[in-house]
């Protein structure tokens, strides 16, 4: 009977507020139409300049290209509207990855300078192409199984390695291997297994993780020899640099790595290969802003081995301070360990290592994944990694925006890891509504064989944003990369000026109409 | 140049923001860990306390329910988190729906007094097993082509039909054809074309349109026989109620219905057949509440076509005030056209005769139809169907929280018409966060064979609400729904006590065990 009770005062409570509230709301029917017209541009207007980057003023050249780019933007989604069966954005990138390529606003992103790539996995960055020309160096050997059908490891060594990943694979030399099962047929195999093709069905994600995981336990003993390690990385930033992007922090494991007669070097060491091959890139190529590392092992652990990590990431930024800045966890969020269970060890991190912690990279609601966000923003987190469940938490999504956290939104990889299909469906919409700090990135493009940057911007700008989001938005997210970057004080002037100088050679291209294939 | 300028003023103001507001959230570090932990389970129960219907008291036999439903709901998630391709919400309900009636979730849920159905169309109410028994009655037609093979429509007369609806097609009586194709198959060929089976793949949203409303019009003839039309009516409300439901609005394009000999009635006619039928049917069953109309004509029309409509509904609610009661327009928003051209003709609807508009059914972010819901919340709406898009209008949200415009969500019909697949992704959780009243409705459920609102509340209560929303959650959808109904003043005090009577007999019931199959 309380209840009931409830229940009446409720609805006595609730007429009164919908009396009052009706009154104000339909006395709009009083409006003559042209009135209601003038009201309705008024918030057409508002909710125009809410669209990020339209506050943005655009230079005479700046305001020539964005007519161009909204041509061509407004004759894509006309045929998308049409038929939405050709509208790449609702659909699968592994069905569209050629059609993509004839786009031709696919094609103008794809030279536009994008600024900086803030998340992102350092053995997932590189194309299939690059990685399949890596296993024909010399003195590597691989180990399969199923009669060579299935590939299980790789390894450089001079003599037929002795320690066997699993009991029932077989090493040979990769020379061989190639030989006895003909080029091509290798080629091919390498591209499916170095790839999360072709599984664009919506399955699980649990099934596409271990998938995926997969691919990065396949990689392991091809990249984490240290030649290859230096020159994956240097080749990273090329393809990167190449695709728009001149800025990278990259999130890394810190495996230890090895040499060719079977000795391990130190996390230490692997640092310090990255950062030496960063200043040879940079002595090579002055356009390039900068490179920065953030400290990312496992999730999947006991607590004390946390309070390790934060030993290490403690030792590493000592010895290298403008480099190894930051602190994260990684591991697919559902089966590690949350956040709060490392709460301890972490409050034990100096102030001036930032966590950039993945949280919220998951569609289940109210679980302690989920929950992730909560933790991660309560510690102090400098940005959220993907965030895909942020809008689903109002009060968590006014403290990113109250506290400037930006969300790393990564399209393309929350597609593909089954999170959700049509992009127009993304929750990144809803934050840029409601003007949370938003950059885009892109994850692991090596593992979905997209550009290093340019798909996941082509999907924002396409498939994410609104109609009408235009060059100001595209701007806005390039400014954000470098804004929200781990970049400091002299360093982030100094990347926003380089990046200006790509910026205003870019439009000029535009204008004069070379970018558009 | 002053672009440049821009950037480096914003990044000057931007390092002062986040240099303040940094110092705010880095200092959380300096927390013990006790402390952290007791910041944390503060934030916890406010999200908790955010949750729908959280601040509603349960009384004793309510709480005990409560566990037990809990129970049930805890281990359903248990298993979908082990194995989420064993989790239904992820999934496409044609793949899903005989696995859905194992549920024990489900089968508390139907038989939970849900309240009222608020959005569904008045022909697409009733089982396929209804819709099948209709073909068996005397006098039918039916009109095939490709030798027979493809229904075309179906007509009701003493002789063979003069009109064909196409060129090709041949009318033959319905026995006859049965005869000739076998009953099975004719029953299995009408349960597929009386639904949207078995397209459960992503295809367009553009094509499931075209496929459903294929579906109404083969019914067309089938309904729109005057006695045919009573008793299809009858019949939803008997099956309604069965399912937990004691209110139904219905929405009705109006058309005028036909007699055996060919004449016409007119659209008064059609409505004078719902009241004496409501009328029968509610001395019939002294549990159920009430229904009312929408009346909801077809959107794709010019301006001037508005405007007789309004007259229309003028007329109607002129002799059936207690039941005739609102307005909306229907048809593939997409296709149709957006609100804003008919503002004219809908600024002279009467006030008393409220709008109960459709807005927002898509995934075109800032597209006309998308701001359809602009317009529908000036126009003085006093729910909104849909308001699939609401989510990426911020301040249309605050709107429809502040002027208490209920959104009428409708899970399952998302879904079929290719709006999303997974229940995890959907919007209306943000809705459900963000405190914008939500009722949960089932709009087609005959073309999708689901039960009239079970379906519905199940993917609500284990899909898009958090996996914390309890029973106080599924009790506050079910007061909503006659909140937000158009039932008034002492209407809507009955409504309250004849559900509140058999809620506290199904609260009985969960605590007796009697309802878990």
């Amino acid at each position: 009977m309380r209840a009931m009770k409830w229940v009446r005062q409720a609805s006595t409570k609730c007429e009164t507020i919908r009396h009052s509230t009706a009154s104000v709301i339909r006395s709009l029917r009083k409006l003559t139409p042209t009135a209601f017209m003038t009201l309705r541009r008024a918030v057409a207007k508002v909710e125009h300049l809410g669209i990020m980057g339209q506050k943005l003023r655009l230079n005479d050249r700046e305001l020539e290209a964005n007519k161009m780019i909204m041509a061509v933007k407004k004759e894509e989604i006309s045929k998308g509207i049409l038929d939405p069966t050709k509208f790449t954005p609702g659909q699968h990138i592994f069905k569209t990855l050629t059609e993509i390529r004839k786009s031709p606003i696919f094609n103008l992103i794809k030279r536009m300078p994008k600024g900086g790539v803030l998340h992102a996995h350092d053995t997932a960055l590189c194309s299939t192409e690059y990685l399949i020309s890596l296993t024909y160096r010399e003195n590597l050997w691989i180990c399969t199984m199923d009669e060579g059908c299935k590939a299980i490891a790789f390894r450089f060594s001079k003599e037929k390695p002795t320690h066997k990943p699993m009991e029932k694979c077989n090493w040979e030399p990769m020379a061989e291997f190639r030989d006895r099962r003909g080029e091509d047929n290798v080629t091919r195999y390498f591209k499916r297994r170095f790839s999360m093709y072709p599984f664009s069905k919506f399955i699980s994600n649990n099934q596409a993780w271990a998938h995926f995981m997969g691919i990065f336990i396949l990689l392991d003993g091809l990249l984490c020899h240290a030649p290859v390690w230096a020159d994956y990385y240097y080749n990273a930033l090329k393809e990167f640099s190449e695709d728009g992007v001149q800025y990278l922090e990259l999130r890394s494991l810190l495996p230890p790595l090895y040499c060719i007669d079977g000795d391990m070097l130190t996390i230490r060491d692997t640092v310090a290969i990255y950062q030496s091959e960063l200043e040879r890139f940079k002595a090579d190529h002055p356009n390039f802003i900068d490179s920065k590392l953030i400290y990312a092992p496992l999730r999947g652990v006991e607590p004390s081995v946390v309070e390790q990590y934060v030993k290490t990431a403690v030792e590493l930024n000592k010895e290298f301070p403008n480099f190894m800045v930051g602190f994260d966890l990684v591991g697919q969020e559902e089966l590690g360990r949350p956040l709060k269970d490392f709460v301890e060890p972490l409050l034990k991190m100096p102030e001036h290592i930032n966590f950039y912690f993945h949280a919220g990279e998951t569609n289940w609601f109210g679980s302690p994944i989920d929950e992730n966000l909560v933790d991660a923003i309560l510690l102090g987190t400098k940005r959220i990694g993907h965030g895909f469940a942020l809008t689903k938490h109002p009060m968590m999504m006014r403290l990113a925006k109250l506290l400037d956290i930006a969300i790393e939104v990564c399209p393309v990889s929350n597609q593909v890891l089954q999170l959700g299909v049509d992009y127009r469906n993304h929750p990144a919409a809803l934050l840029l509504a409601a003007h949370v700090p938003v950059v885009i990135s892109s994850d692991d493009p090596s593992f979905w064989r997209c550009a290093p940057l340019s798909h996941d911007f082509y999907f924002a700008f396409l498939g994410i944003a609104p109609m009408k989001a235009d060059l100001r938005f595209l701007k806005s997210l390039a400014i954000n990369s470098i804004r929200y970057s781990a970049l400091a004080g002299e360093e982030k002037r100094v990347g926003y000026v380089k990046w200006q100088k790509l910026w205003d050679k870019w439009i000029e291209d535009v204008v004069e109409q070379k970018c558009s294939s």
